[in-house]
């Protein structure tokens, strides 16, 4: 099946940031085989040409962490300490999770993901006590891309220990190459201070047996750093770092509490960063220095963390707080401009995330892409500075058709892949069965 | 007129907070006859009945500092340093503007805040060489409430300076009560910095002799507050009490920039902060201590400032970015709750810009309303959780139906006041005029 999008600008997000302006995009099968300026001979030989009617085109966008099992949880002990938060609401609904709820927060996340323009992210779940086969076919059927990580605890007995250890290696296993090649796995150790020593070496293990990333929470509170400080002394970078985790492609999320002997370990390891700037505001955490990650010369990516502390999946939002943020706590505008934070949430972010395959409109990419109708928004008036729009005005509901390897996922705002009344009903009588 | 509102749940965002889930709304002619418990005796003697059908309906939301005759420069020059910013982009095109331009951009920005839930707002604008008669006539038009100031600023020769406070003065005078007392004015020295202390001294005086509010950005930069103290010895709060400023009931757009001298200040004179937490990270201004404003009990109302420094108008945005900063600045989860946050841009916001008779849903009120219709949207889901949602998951296009006097200014996301086709063609057509 070949493609042709014409009468459209491309913003391409490639590495020269290219933008084509009634531009042309050829898409063959799954990848995007043309893209620049419109040329007539390509029009031969197309099983279909698309007229975009002026609509913007950009990549899709890359959330680089999440827990989309967690949907059901939005809004459930908001402006709570982190502590009580996790153990008088967030842990205890969690236990009583099963497979049906499992999936209907699944898909409630991944419908608000894709209607906002995201088309592949990197989760962390928890499936403890829920059918794993389930809930992964029926985020494979969404048609969004994925990297899903099962998350290691060192939690209870060793016995259980050892069971959540032996899950998570086999939900690596099973799901590295699952729904067309879209979903894929990492090994997820928590964090250093949820995960023992010898947990974290599991983890490595699994990671290298199944040349998997790790993906883990690291350097989020203030706490947290002075308690692995503590245990171990060494902060919790240096203490990754001599367990050998960074010898393995790794992503952390947070990072907020980093110096600059630490930004020099994950460069030189190439550990990349999800930044999370929502959710470590929300629940009171700080507010992390991306641009000395980026001189650093280290990989960010933007994520939302779960709608518990968000509470909501919205791309725009959410690297719109990114570079906004960055100018604040330098007291300098020209910080993280415009271009450079459109491309962490894109191109970068994908790279962050071990699927470089996607995130930008170049030959030989995954047709990953979705369009914005401007012209009958006021909010994105006038026209003429869409690449500022894009960033600084946009919402992520602006979103009107979303592809991702070429198929039509969302289509003028409706989620052709998931039904939205369905999951909407189900995802509110399920809620109130939760004890709390 | 009597119109009874049912089948609703009401955020009154009164003193007590309260909520009636499944309540009633009686409006009479312009104003709330009557607030709570659904009740049949009600129902007798009212010329219409709206079944809401289950809609969240709260008080329309108040922009405490704006700049809508800017809304045409969306996107010009962001990511720069504030002088440059100002002196090579947003004054020469300010410049050029005319009345059709400034009815234009003064349209488009309403078009965005009333389809966004914004009922009230307090804007300052620099109406030279404009119109004033048919800008407020067109303003006036769309139905909005507000208050609007024309600029004092102390620039160019002495006969300049002198017609623009002449201007200001006639501007105060004529628009005090216009519009149904819609529309009303305020006295808007711009700054500290850009008036000298005679034009201050005038500004004090027009305030005075109309019995106005005075408008003022104060404490906004860094080289702001030096520049001033250098200049006149104190920092900008100090320099403007020994003036008298704050004899006359005050609101300052900003006070990013304040310790607790200065706040002890303001809460003696009760002057108001208008808080614009996206203008001031994007500007590169910093992040106002509103926690310490609150503790000092100095009313703050929340605001946008211009597109040009947002770039947008969504005060569903503005709030939230507002509570994450104070939570993340503190590395505390519980500043700034949500209860708190929607009062500050409801009923505290209408306090601050001195139009206590909006800004909530109580007896004798102004019938200023908005609804949101959540049961379609997956980001607002599961629904139980609605009060949080309002704060943490909601966008301002959430908003269905807009309410300003009793009155439909917006129908199901459909502005009924202003021509939204024609005005986003204008904004267009007259942006390419602007030499740059």
């Amino acid at each position: 099946m070949k493609k042709v999008y014409i009468n459209a600008t491309f913003f391409t997000m490639d590495r020269e940031n290219n933008i084509f302006e009634n531009g042309m995009m050829v898409v063959q099968d799954k990848s995007i085989s043309y893209i620049g300026q419109y040329s007539e001979d390509k029009l031969t030989d197309v099983d279909q040409v698309v007229d975009l009617h002026g609509k913007w085109v950009l990549p899709g966008l890359v959330n680089a962490h999440s827990h989309i099992l967690m949907t059901l949880l939005r809004g459930i002990g908001d402006d709570m300490l982190l502590k009580p938060w996790l153990e008088t609401k967030i842990w205890p609904l969690e236990s009583q999770f099963n497979t049906e709820i499992a999936s209907v927060s699944a898909q409630l996340g991944i419908l608000e993901m894709v209607k906002t323009g995201t088309t592949t992210f990197s989760d962390m779940f928890n499936p403890n006590g829920i059918d794993s086969d389930e809930v992964m076919q029926t985020i494979g059927k969404t048609g969004i891309r994925g990297a899903f990580s099962h998350t290691i605890f060192s939690l209870g007995t060793e016995e259980e220990q050892k069971l959540n250890i032996m899950q998570a290696e086999r939900f690596a296993r099973n799901y590295k190459t699952v729904a067309d090649d879209r979903l894929t796995t990492m090994v997820a150790p928590h964090s250093p201070y949820a995960c023992t020593p010898e947990a974290l070496l599991e983890s490595l293990r699994i990671s290298k047996e199944n040349n998997l990333m790790i993906h883990i929470h690291v350097s989020e509170t203030d706490y947290e750093v002075s308690n692995i400080e503590k245990c171990y002394g060494f902060r919790p970078i240096e203490h990754l770092r001599r367990l050998g985790i960074f010898d393995q492609p790794t992503v952390i999320a947070h990072g907020v509490l980093l110096n600059d002997e630490e930004r020099e370990i994950l460069k030189q390891h190439d550990v990349r960063v999800a930044h999370n700037p929502i959710s470590n505001l929300k629940l009171g955490s700080g507010i992390a220095d991306i641009v000395s990650l980026l001189n650093a010369g280290i990989k960010v990516g933007i994520a939302t963390d779960s709608v518990a502390s968000n509470n909501n999946l919205d791309m725009f939002e959410e690297m719109r707080t990114a570079a906004l943020l960055q100018k604040g706590i330098y007291k300098d505008a020209t910080k993280l401009p415009a271009h450079s934070t459109l491309a962490l949430a894109t191109r970068v972010g994908a790279q962050v995330i071990g699927m470089a395959h996607t995130g930008s409109l170049e030959i030989n990419k995954k047709a990953d892409f979705i369009t914005i109708y401007p012209y009958d928004k006021e909010h994105l008036q006038p026209i003429s500075e869409a690449y500022s729009h894009l960033l600084y005005a946009a919402r992520g509901n602006d979103v009107c058709d979303v592809f991702i390897d070429g198929k039509t996922i969302v289509k003028d705002g409706t989620c052709l892949t998931i039904d939205e009344e369905k999951v909407i009903a189900e995802a509110n009588r399920l809620q109130k069965t939760l004890s709390r």
